[in-house]
C-alpha cells in the first residue's frame, strides 16, 4: 500500500494535529478569484472516489504556479499539512504537481481516484475485439473496425453516462461489452435478427458519447454534445466510416437506424422508433443491460449490512441488497 | 388436404353459382333476435383465420337447433350453399354441428381456424418441463410444478394477450418458453441473479392470464379479470402454491415480487417497481421478448412483397420486412 | 405541566449558560461511527414535534450503554446540560433511558412528541366499532371483525401516510373513521351502493398500510412494503380473513375489488379500476377525505395571522386560512 | 299508449309492406342539398331515444315546406309509409309538423324521445328551492336566487354534458340536486366548510353550461362556449349577480373561486386550483357525483341479463351490473 | 373552361343516364387482384381535389394495359361512361392514359386535381431566391444555394406534411417562404439573432422532408423517412453541402443545430433543444407559421356560411370563420 | 458615482476591518422574533441586484424603530459598520430609513437595486402609446385606452413573471412592447388577422398580472392571484372596460377570447384554446417573445467568458453565449 492518503484517511486524523501528508487526487473544480489585495488566487476542490475538500492557493506560491494552468479533471499530486478552519477540513497545501493517469495507475491509486468496473479493462476489451473479428460481412466489419481504430483509447476509458447507468470510468466499455455478450447469448433464439448487424450496432450504438462528454476525470456535456446530442453524433461517426468502407446502401441505412433508434422512445432522444428486427433487438438489450447495470453497481457499492439501497431514479425504487435465503 | 373449404376459398367461388360446400369454423358471435313474426332467430358470425361471414338461422331449422346452445368460441362443422345478397357473401346454411378442438385437429384444419406459433406445442412445452426440472431448490421447484400440474392444459393453449404481443392460441406457452430460453442464455452474464428464482418467476409471471381471459377460441376478459387483473390473480395462484409447498418466507416474497412487478411500470399494471435483481431481470426479458414477438409475428404474417408492415401500436412504427442486403 | 423541556424551550435558553434539563424525545436517527481512537460512538438525532438536535454518545458512557441497542423511533428520557458548539445547539447528555409510549402518555408529553388528531382516539375508535356492529351480513361482519381483532392496536395508532394526507399518529384511524362517517351520510343518496360492502370496504381499504410502514414513531416503508405495496398487502389480509369466515365467493371478490381499486388510478397504485358501485363510491370518498384532511390539518397547524398556508403538493396550491367574512 | 310509433317499432314492421304510420321524433340533422334538377331538397335525420333514420324531402312537397325553416333539435310530428331502399329503412314522409316540447309531453312521448332522469323534475327542483331558502347569509342567498330567477327554465331542462356524466335532458338539474344532497349530508363532518358558501357554490358551479351548450334536444357547443368555456361563463354570471346583490368582496371572491376551481385540474379546465375549504369540498363532491352518476346511468340503461356494461371512458373500465350475492 | 369533368361534376349527372365523359385525375390506389376466372384485374381508386371513385379494369382491355404499370400518384386522362352500381358511382372506363403534370397544367386542370396555395409558385419562389441572395456570408450563402440547386424542382412542389399544416402541393415552398418573410420582418427586433444564420436555417429547416415523403401526388412516408425521419435527413443534406462549401466549423455546427432543434420538443422529433439565439428564433417562427397556416387553410377551404370549421387536431379546437364585426 | 456601497462592494472589504458604510437596498424579508429576554427583535434580509445579507435589529434601537413598520419590498437607506460573525458577513446597522423609489432613482442607484430592461422605460412606453393611437376602431381604441389610463403607472413598472421570462422591473412593459413591435412587423404577412384586435389583444393580454402579483420590489402572488389567476383577472378588467366603452358584442367576445386563450395550452392556464385568427396569432407571438426574452436576458447577464449559460428551465437547455464566427 502506498503512503498516499485518501480523503477519508485524511479526515480521520485528529483535528488538533497539523499532520504532514501526501496524496493523489482529481482537481474537480478550479475558479480564479480576486483577493481583497487585488491579487488573484485559486479556489479549488480536490477529491477522490471517497470524498473531497476545498482549498485556496494564493498568487506567488508554488502551488498556485503548479495549478493555475491545470484543467478541471486533471490528476494532481499534493503535499500539505492537515488543518481545520471553522470545523471544516481545510488543509494547507505546500506542493502540487499535475501528473498523468498512467502515473497514478503506476502508483496503484487510480482505482482510489475514480470508480471503475470490477472486471479488468483488458478482459472487457478482448471481447469487443473478438466480436468485431466475428463479423462476417467484410465492409461491415471494416466499418466497425475503422471507428474503433479512431476512438479506441477514448472508448476504453469513457463513462457511459453522467448520471444514470454505468456512470464511471470504463463504463462505456463495460456496458458495450455486456451488451455484446447478451447479444451473442440471445442470437440463437431470434433467428430473424442478422448477427452481423446486431453486433455492429451494439458496438457502435453509444459511440457518440465520446463527443457528447468532455473532461477525462470529471465528465460534463461538451458544446457539440449540447448542440447535437450523442445520437446524432454517433450517427455522423458511423455514417462517415460506412462511406469510407464502401458499405452498401442497405446495410448503411440499417446500421444508422440502429444508432438513431436505440434510445427506445422519442422523449429519451430516439430520432426514429426501432423498425428493423436488429434495431428492436439492440434497443431492448440496451435497456436490459442499463437496468441490470444499476442493480450490479448498487450491490457492489452499498456498505455491508444495509438491507436496501438508496432510492434509484432509474429504477424508481430502492433495491433489496440481501441475497435470497436458499436454505 | 381436406375437402373443407376455408372462408377465403368460399369467397373465390363465382358469385352467380350456388355451390354446395362443407367447412369447419369458429362461432365468433351469436345473438338471439326476434323476427317480425315474433319467432326467435340466430344472427351469427363464423370464420377462420382468413376471414368471416354472417348468417341467420331461423327457428325450427336443424342449424338453429344445433347452434342455439353453442357458446361463442365453439368450433362448428357447417354444410351449406354459397349465395350472395346485396353483394355480400351470405351462404345458406343447411347443417351445423359443434365439434371438439381435438376433432378439428384430427381433420387437420385447426391451424386454418386460428393462428398458432410456428414451433410445435410439444417442443415449446418440453423446454418448460426441462426448466422446471433444473430448478435446484426443492420447494421452489415443487411450487412451480404444483402450479403447472393444476393449469398445464390451459397454460399450453392460452393466448398471451388479447391485442398486443403473442395474441394467439399457444401464445402464452410460446412467450414463456422464449423467455425461459432467453433467461438461460443470459444468466451466466448476470451472476447477481439467482437462476432458480429467475426461472420460477418467468414460468409463473403471466399465470394470472389463465383466469384473466376466458373463452377457448375467442378470448375476452373474464369477470375476475376485470375486478383483479392478471397481476393479482397470478400472485394469488403463486402464493397459494408456495404456502402449500412450504417455500420459505424469503423466497416466497421474492417470487411473489417478480409476479407483482413484471409489468415494469405502474401505469402498465405493476403493483410494485422491480426491486430485486431477479425482478428487474425478468421484467426486462419480458419486455424484450414481447417486442421481439411482435417483430416475429409480423415477419411471419405479412404477405410476400410488402416492404413495410402495417403500423404496430406496440412498436409505434411500421416494421421493415425485407431482409438485409448481405452481398 | 411537567418539568420536561421541549426542544423549542431548550433552544430559548441563553446560549452562554450551561443549564441542566430533562426531556422526553423520539430517537429519530441512530448511527454507529468509529472515533479516531478506534472506539465506536453513537451519532444520534433526537427531537419532538417542535424540532430536533444532534448529539454524540461515546463508548463507555451510561448514555451510550442506554442507547446502543435502542431502535430508531424509540421514546427516550434524557437528562443533560445545554451547550452550544459552532453556534449549533449541542447539549451534553448525562443520562438516557428508553421508555414505553404509555409512560410518555402518563407523563402527559405524548402529544408534544408527535402530532395527533384533534379528536380523541377513543371517540374515533367507537365509530369504527359501531360501524362494524351495523354490518348486517354475518360473514361480512365477521370478516371485518376478524381483521380488526388481529390488528386493532396497530390500526389505532398507525399513520395513514408518510408524506401526504393524515400523515401522523392515529392518522389511519382518523381517516378511516371520517370515511365511515361520510359513507353513512351519503348512503341514502346512492341506493345502488350496498351499505355492508361499502362500510366493510372502507374499514379495510388501507389495512395494508400496517405492513407497508414500520417503526412506531418514525415511520418508513418496510421490506414487504417495498416489495408488494399496501394495496396487495391489504388484499392478502382481507382475503385470508374472508376465507376463514367463509364469506361467499361473490362478496369476497367484491370486497377484494374495493381494496384493489381504491387508489383510483393505476399510476397511484390501483391494481384495477373501480368497477362496482361500491368500489367507485369508496374510491371517491377516500379521495374526498384525503383532500379535506389536508385542508383540516393546515388550518389546524399554521400559526395565527397567516393568510395562506405553505404550498401543498397534494392540493397543488396554497390554502386560504382566514374565515369567510359573513357580515 | 299512443298510436305514435317509435323508431324501433317502425323497423320491426315487415320490410315488404308499405305500412302507414305516425310518429313524434327529434329532427337531428337537416342539410339543404341541390338535386340534379337544380332544385333544392332537404336531407334529414330524425329519431328518438331508440334509433334514427334518414329521409329526403323534395322542394314543393308539404313536408319540405313544414321543415325547411325548422332548426336542428326541433320536435316533429310525422306521417308516412314504411319503405326500404337498398336494405335500409327509408320511409316515405307524407306530412310533417314542428310541435312544442309541451305537446310531446302531453302526448306522453317525451320520454321516448330523449333520455331523462328517473326522479321527476319537480322533486329534483324542490330540493334546489329548499337549499336556496336555507342559505342564511342574505346577499349570498339573493345572489343564488337571482341567477336562478333568470335561468330556471333552462337550468331545469339542460343536460350536464355532451358526452360524459349526466349527459341527458334535466341532467344538470339532477346532478346539481344530487350534489346539494351530498353536501348537506357531509357538512356536519367538515365543520371547516361554510355551509352557505358550499351550497351556493354547488348550485351555481355548472351554471355556465347553460351558455356553453345550445340546442334544446340536440346539444352542441355554442360560439361563446367555444370561445370562453363554461367555467368563465359561469364566473361571469355569478359575478354579475353578486355585484347586483351587493355581496361583500370576500364572499364574492370565494364564491367565484368555487366556480373557477371546480373542475379540479387545470387540464380539465380549472382556472385555479381549489384553495379554500369550500372550493376543495365542492370540487370533490362534483367528482364523486359525476362518477356515481355514470354508475347509476349504466345500471339503469343496460339491458337485463348483461353481467358487465360497455367500457366507460369516464371510469376507464366496464361496470359490473349484477347485484351482490347477500345470501 | 376545359371539357374535362371533375368528380363532383360527374356525380351530379343523372344516375339513370349513361353519359360519356372525359376527365383528368390522380391514380390514388392501384391493387392487382385475381378474378374468379383466374385472370388478373386492377382495382383502382381515382379522384381529384373534390372526391374520388373506384373502378375495376379487366385483363386484356385497353384501360388495363394503360394502367397496369402506372404507379400510384400518377396523373391519368380517362374516357368513360357514367354508371351506378348498388347506388355507388361506378363508371365504365373506356380509355386511359398516363400524362405528365405539365400536361395537366397546360390543360388548366392541375389546380382541380390537387390543393395548392393561393399565391403563385413563382412569387413564392422569388422570395426564396432573394433571401438566398441576401445572405452575406459567402460560404453560408453558397451552402444554401447548393442545396437548392440540387433540390429546387422537388422543393418547389413538395408538401410540407402528410396530415398537419401546409399538407398540400407546394406546401413546403409556401411554408418556407412565409417563414422567410416573418424572419425578415422580425430580425430588426431581435438584434441578438444573426440574420444570415436565421435565413439559412429557415430555408433549409425542412429540407429533409423531400426524402421523408415519396410519391408526387399521393405523398406517403418513404423507407428512409421511416428509418431516419426528416430531422436527421435534413441534417445530412445540410452537413454535406456545408462541407463541400467549406463553411467554417462554428457556422456549420450552428446551422446543423437549427435543423436538429427546429421541432421544438423531443417528443415532436427534435434531436436537441434549441440552444442558440437563431435556433430558438427559427423554431418559434416555424411554430407560429404552422399554426397560422392551419388558420389560413381552414378559412380558405370551408364552405361559405359556416360559423365554425371542423375540429382541428393541430389547434385542439374549431376555428371561428366569420370576420369581426368592425361596425 | 455615489458613495453608496453595493452588497458586492461591501463583501470585498477586508473582513478584519470594521469599515463604516452607507447603502441603499431592498428590504427583502422581515420577521419579528422574540429574544430570550422576552423583547421583540427584527430579523431582516436586505440586498440589491448583486446579493444580500442578514441582520438583527433590537428593540429600542433607531434602526428597529425605522423598520418595524416597513413592508417587505421597501427601499431602505442604511448606515452601518462592516462586521463578520462565524465567517458570515453580518454588519452592524446604525441608522435606517425607508425611502421612495423616486429618491433611489435620483441617487442613481435604482438600477443597482433591481434588474431592469436595457431599453429606457420611456422608449418602451412610447410604442405602446403609438400603438393605441393607431387602433382604428373607436370603441376598441377607447377600451384599450381606458384600461391603460387606470393602470399605466403599475403597468410600466411591473414584472412580467416571478420565475420565468421578463421576470424583472418593467418586464411587463418590455415584453408587451416587444410583442407590439413583432405584431406590427408580421401583420402584413397574415392579412387574415385583424390589426386592431391583434394590437388591442397584445397590449391587454397580461394585464391581469397587475393584480396577480403584489409587492413593488419583491413580487409574490396576491390573494386574488391565487384564487383566480391572471387570465381571469385580465378578462375581468378587459370586459369591464369594453362594456363601459360600448364595444360591440362581437369585438368584445373576440377581445376577451384573446385574453382567455393566450397561454396556449390548458395546463399552462388557458381557459380556452385559441380559436380566432387573432387569438392564434397573439398566442404564438407571446410564446416567441417569451422564449426570445429568456435568450436576451441570459446573453445580457452572464459574465464575460462563459461559453454556455446555466440550464434554463424555460428552454430546457443551456444557451450558447458566444457569437457566431462570421469570418
Amino acid at each position: 500500500m502506498s503512503d498516499y492518503k485518501t480523503v477519508q484517511a485524511l479526515k480521520q486524523i485528529d483535528s488538533q494535529i497539523a499532520a504532514p501528508f501526501r496524496g493523489i487526487f482529481i482537481l474537480r473544480r478550479k475558479t480564479v478569484k480576486t483577493a481583497r489585495t487585488g491579487n488573484p488566487f485559486l479556489s479549488i476542490e480536490i477529491g477522490d472516489s471517497g470524498g473531497s475538500f476545498n482549498a485556496n492557493c494564493f498568487d506567488g506560491t508554488p502551488v498556485y504556479e503548479a495549478l493555475v494552468e491545470a484543467s478541471e479533471g486533471s490528476i494532481v499530486r499534493i503535499a500539505g499539512k492537515t488543518e481545520y478552519y471553522q470545523d471544516r477540513f481545510s488543509p494547507k497545501l505546500q506542493a502540487a504537481e499535475v501528473i498523468e493517469a498512467s502515473e497514478a495507475e503506476a502508483e496503484g491509486v487510480l482505482s482510489q481516484l475514480v470508480e471503475i468496473p470490477p472486471e479488468p479493462e483488458e478482459e472487457l476489451w478482448a471481447d469487443i475485439v473478438a466480436a468485431i473479428a466475428a463479423i462476417e460481412h467484410p465492409q461491415l466489419q471494416e466499418t466497425v473496425q475503422r471507428v474503433m481504430d479512431e476512438t479506441a483509447t477514448q472508448f476504453r476509458t469513457s463513462t457511459a453516462a453522467i448520471n444514470m447507468h454505468h456512470a464511471y470510468r470504463h463504463g462505456l466499455l463495460e456496458h458495450t461489452t455486456h451488451m455484446v455478450r447478451a447479444c451473442r447469448a440471445l442470437l440463437p433464439l431470434y433467428p430473424q435478427v442478422d448477427p452481423d448487424l446486431a453486433i455492429a450496432g451494439i458496438i457502435l450504438h453509444d459511440i457518440g458519447k465520446l463527443e457528447e462528454y468532455e473532461g477525462d476525470f470529471a465528465a460534463k456535456v461538451s458544446r457539440i454534445g449540447t448542440l447535437q446530442g450523442h445520437v446524432v453524433l454517433g450517427f455522423r461517426t458511423v455514417r462517415k466510416a460506412a462511406i469510407q468502407c464502401k458499405l452498401n446502401a442497405d446495410l448503411t441505412e440499417r446500421l444508422e437506424h440502429i444508432i438513431l433508434s436505440h434510445q427506445g422512445e422519442k422523449e429519451w432522444g430516439a430520432a426514429a422508433m426501432a423498425a428493423t428486427p436488429e434495431a428492436v433487438f439492440v434497443s431492448m438489450i440496451d435497456n436490459l443491460d442499463a437496468k441490470m447495470g444499476m442493480v450490479q453497481r448498487v450491490l457492489r457499492n452499498t456498505p455491508e449490512g444495509e438491507q436496501f439501497s438508496e432510492y434509484l431514479m432509474g429504477l424508481q425504487t430502492r433495491v433489496l441488497l440481501t441475497p435470497p435465503d436458499k436454505t
